[in-house]
């Protein structure tokens, strides 16, 4: 079969069910309702669990203190970790950090990766991304205002972002900022880490997203830089080369994310499934013996597995021939896993009913939130033109 | 045209477009990102101006201070409010109050009508309506635990009921419970009159929905009737005569519903549109300029047209010919008109971005809220499978 | 109620559909499965019938021999019409010959009125339309290569045309051609009349359509002029005014053939409902009795109901203001009406299981062949643009 | 990756691609318009090609003159071949003939292997596979009324078939039939050959379908057996198997079609992408260019490519565990491939306008034919019931 994780996945995807399963299922029950009002607080005894566990941080390599899994194999293990709304943060694996240990993992300097990387993985403290801008279309991800300029060896920082998600609480975040206003599109901007205590940084509100506000890691950030200066040290790789490190960031953070989502697919389908099997209509007479919540479960059940087969397929690509080879399948798998999520999920609120729009599950969450699956990283539409930009290329070389 | 509000109607909307454009939206982008907080507060001066411009309560006949608006008439007014959160509430004619007062008004006791209709008319106070059972499926509306009693003059009720919308300060609910359960399915539920203040009438919860607890008005209440004692007086209409009530405040009550939901999809549309020539993908280059976008904005125009009409001629219908002859189409508009708001609402959120998952539109309230267009009354597929029955019950009697 | 047809033609409505199912349908299952060989013969004496009951081309004057119904009673009888594959042929009032008879009616010069348009009301010749041309897309109609050069009092006309329907037997076409290159846009081309006896109008093919070649008024036609020469006096109105009279056609065209959709869309429902409760999945079990096909009928019920509201919707408007004041609804109901039909068949389909896709019931015919009703007189994505930039232009207004 | 074929695979396609552009693709112009008349006789000596290519019926195993192909390696080719109308044909490996020479392969008696199975795979002789009957839905395999009643040594067989594909000028037909009407419902046909010689074997007509009734191989035909009487050695595996095999054939008969829709799938993905490169709108405009096509593009790639990922896991888990492991798979992409099969048929066919629906181009054709996709082998929703059936069934045991 093409979907067969290797033995010593498939145990740890068990490990990981269980203790979801009896750990952080029933803390969604409790902190979803409240906004995530003291969920982190909750969370943190759990994350030292799993640092017990030797589960801890498993997309890292073994010498930073994770579990040195290639692309595919954590891509199975973002799946798991989906199912539940906390499970990637208790595993410390959850974006943005883990976009940012990524980053720095590749392109941070030895400083850096001293100051920030190692503390990162610890979970000692937590980071930010700061890349949209509220004046200008995320689709369009050249056109920016935050500038950094120099003044010897600082960045004077100046602008306005959102959606910096998780910073309040972090000790710091990566600002794609204007280094350099008439450099070619693609070489104008630089990725530059700006201490969240920094006199310049200010959080000036937590968004209200689909009803909530959050607390904490469970925030996106409206953010100010007023004047904040940092070290040009504190740059990440080359200056202007901020847009390539966006894109190569894009790579594996969209199979950890469509992962991600297909494993909320699956809880999904499993709060659907059993919901139906025990929800009766009339005594006796059970949701599940409706034909139509029959057809909703066998088409969901077949939009996931072709989906998980896609993200695999695009996964292994990457792992073999690199991220630049798979860049037409890391757009697809964008907008056709979105899709599928959206699909299910409407599903399993509609077999549950009123139930399904409460907070009482974790459905209307997600169904709010992730809503935005459609939207963020480039809207769906955006990939789709440009998957069909690179193959009507090859065509139009045979028309002239 | 078949769409053609009489010029006083036409005047009406004038006005109260403009009201809302105003007094009300400018509150959403406040109220909405607080969940509701102080809302009802700041609402109150305008209720009281509404009453001053003599539009308070148009669908209530004018000796009780209403303006004595027919179905179709209300039905457009119902779509005018239907563009804000706050309309309907604002002019005293939101559910459920205004099913209370429907109801009562036609088959309330005189003593009833003094006591609670006027001082509900008039805004004095509020009212919810307790019917929804969590332990039973909403679909099944004659499968119920709630039990009514008579022990003397007076029923002692005990039960169960959730999504008892505004309960919270509300000054009495209406219960449908058993009050006979050996009769024939549709004849062992009554409508009682429970004032809030009675010892056996416990608020346990406002059930958090999408994201929202909410306040006051705008919550859903989970509710506990403990041997709670009312007057056999209290009781609206005959023993038995629940179901039929509840029936019976359906009809009109799709109507409104259904035009609100077109006044929501029509307020996205203009929202819709308004971003896209506003926002600018690149400079100089708005976002509708994009076919997609075209689409998207030539699609829901037809569908939001279409489901109007097909909500005016069952009005229209039931104005000339009665709720039953209706009751085909007062099926029909649920299903079609719920489709059509949700996807109108998706396209809307899609061409806002980012910004469209926030809540400082009232779009993301509504994809989440208005979810549950497609869910109470009885669910779609319900709905679906009423219209099918009638349907083929004629075809079944020429086959045999 | 807003579907009201007045009692005149509710009468009429029950005398067509009798004659339909009595005369037309028995003859859809012999003549659909033989691809339309010998189908004109077999409908002639029909045709004379129809003239006899007094419902002869209903839609033309009183003194042109027709009934002289207005746009909106004549698209109720365009809908009852539309429920026989040969509902419009016998009744001759068919396209094309019906824009003909509505061209050369308005625009006609006397001549031309005595010597085409009476025989063709009379049923005694058919025409045809030759306005796209297979090197063009017809999605943009100026663009054309057909041209009609002036030599002296004649036009000698070259070019090449196809979906020239009827061609095949007609005694005159319509051709569309340029006969000022150097014009406007929407003034180059000309409608001139070209008898099919002329030497210069050649029937090159009769292009086969979804399985069908057709025969006779059943075809498709491609034609060519080659050196076509005609009297100046054939030209419909003035020289240039082609695109306009080409545009005043489509609008009530537009409601004829919507309607028509509609019809089709009934029978089908017809159709679907009473193959539900006659066909046994098990002994005495009805396919009827499945969830999903309720779904379908019950979907199918209100999506057609919609869609016929927004056509007389649209056609009470023309009627009321003419075209021009309709233009945006004229393009709403072309997509809306086409997307309706194109479900509602497939429904009926996959209910009729392999009987669905032979040619034993009308149904695969019309999958096949209204397939094009997305595509024909501007495929759906053309009238999306039209209508989008219609409702955009004002928001752009406010905006600058 | 997880789609990577085999070397050897690999290089048969290219051979097989080229084959077809040049000697199939043509030849689909001329008799499609031609409704498949004279096709037989015209691809003759293309099979003859094949087979000196070496590449004829690649199904079947070395010693029987085939390729010795695994399923899942067939599976690949099947997709190549079915880019083209002809392409299964060609290479003998068609149905209904694949499915019979599998069931005589596995389950043929020596007698049976050397007088039907060895021609059948030299291409010598054609057969037909005669289980649906037009009185009883296909979607309930086990209701039939066809009967074998055993005389001696001989079968007597009545009854009444139809969509008995390529009964035209087979040399038999495996016909399903009631051996014993009182066993277990599952238990009660066989599977019998019948020559078509045999005077009790009558072929009433070939039903016309989407507009063809073809001709030869390419015909659905509907058959009568009036006391056929045929030696009871001419059954396929013991009395009362009939419908196990029927299930066993299922299983790679399921492959080789979605595979076979696949191809179908890729080569209208593959004629809308050149022709919106080569259509113009306007003069140096292609169709290509605009945002709604692109679209189209782009979800017609993501859903082919998940689409075929499904099919190869299925392939491969049915190769290394057997097809009753993969049942639920085997269901699943019988309705999830057709489904995407036809949307893709139906974009590229709104590409491609007017064309689109003539038989210029296979797209109308399998739009009409392959709309039977969603119906046959089992209609699209009685799959979808049985995959949740089975999922339903797991839930149900932890609930009780």
């Amino acid at each position: 079969m093409l979907y067969a994780p290797p033995p010593h996945i498939a145990d740890m995807i068990q490990t990981i069910r269980q203790f979801l399963r009896e750990e952080l299922y029933p803390l969604e029950r409790i902190y979803i309702p409240r906004g995530f009002k003291g969920a982190e607080e909750a969370l943190a005894p759990l994350r030292q669990k799993v640092k017990k566990m030797g589960l801890w941080a498993p997309h890292m390599p073994k010498e930073y203190g994770g579990l040195g899994l290639s692309l595919t194999e954590f891509a199975y293990i973002s799946e798991e970790l989906g199912r539940s709304v906390f499970g990637h943060y208790v595993f410390n694996s959850a974006a943005p950090d883990i976009g940012n240990m990524e980053l720095l993992l590749a392109h941070g300097s030895e400083e850096q990766k001293e100051r920030w990387l190692k503390p990162l993985i610890a979970g000692e403290i937590r980071s930010c991304f700061s890349m949209t801008e509220p004046e200008h279309a995320g689709s369009n991800p050249v056109w920016m205002s935050t500038t950094a300029v120099r003044e010897g060896d600082e960045y004077v920082i100046n602008g306005h972002k959102w959606f910096s998600t998780s910073a309040d609480g972090a000790a710091f975040t990566v600002v794609m900022a204007v280094t350099d206003p008439d450099a070619p599109k693609h070489r104008r901007a630089s990725m530059i880490i700006v201490p969240t205590d920094n006199p310049g940084f200010v959080l000036e509100a937590n968004t209200p997203v689909a009803g909530h506000v959050g607390e904490g890691y469970f925030t996106h950030g409206e953010v100010r830089f007023v004047n904040a200066r940092v070290p040009v040290s504190n740059r990440i790789g080359e200056e202007g080369e901020g847009f390539i490190l966006a894109q190569e960031r894009l790579g594996p953070g969209r199979i950890h994310h469509t992962m991600r989502w297909i494993g909320i697919a699956e809880r999904a389908f499993d709060l659907m499934c059993r919901y139906a099997v025990q929800r009766e209509l009339a005594p006796g007479d059970p949701l599940s013996s409706r034909q139509i919540v029959r057809a909703w479960i066998a088409e969901s059940r077949a939009e996931i597995d072709a989906a998980r087969l896609l993200v695999l397929d695009t996964a292994a690509r990457i792992d073999e021939q690199g991220a630049y080879a798979a860049r037409n399948e890391i757009s697809e798998i964008k907008f056709f896993v979105a899709g599928m999520l959206q699909r299910v999920l409407d599903r399993a609120i509609q077999v549950h009913g009123g139930l399904g729009v409460t907070d009482y599950t974790p459905l209307a969450y997600w169904y709010g939130h992730e809503r935005a699956a459609r939207i963020y990283d480039g809207a769906d539409e955006v990939h789709k033109m440009v998957v069909a930009r690179r193959i009507l290329r090859e065509y139009e070389k045979h028309v002239s």
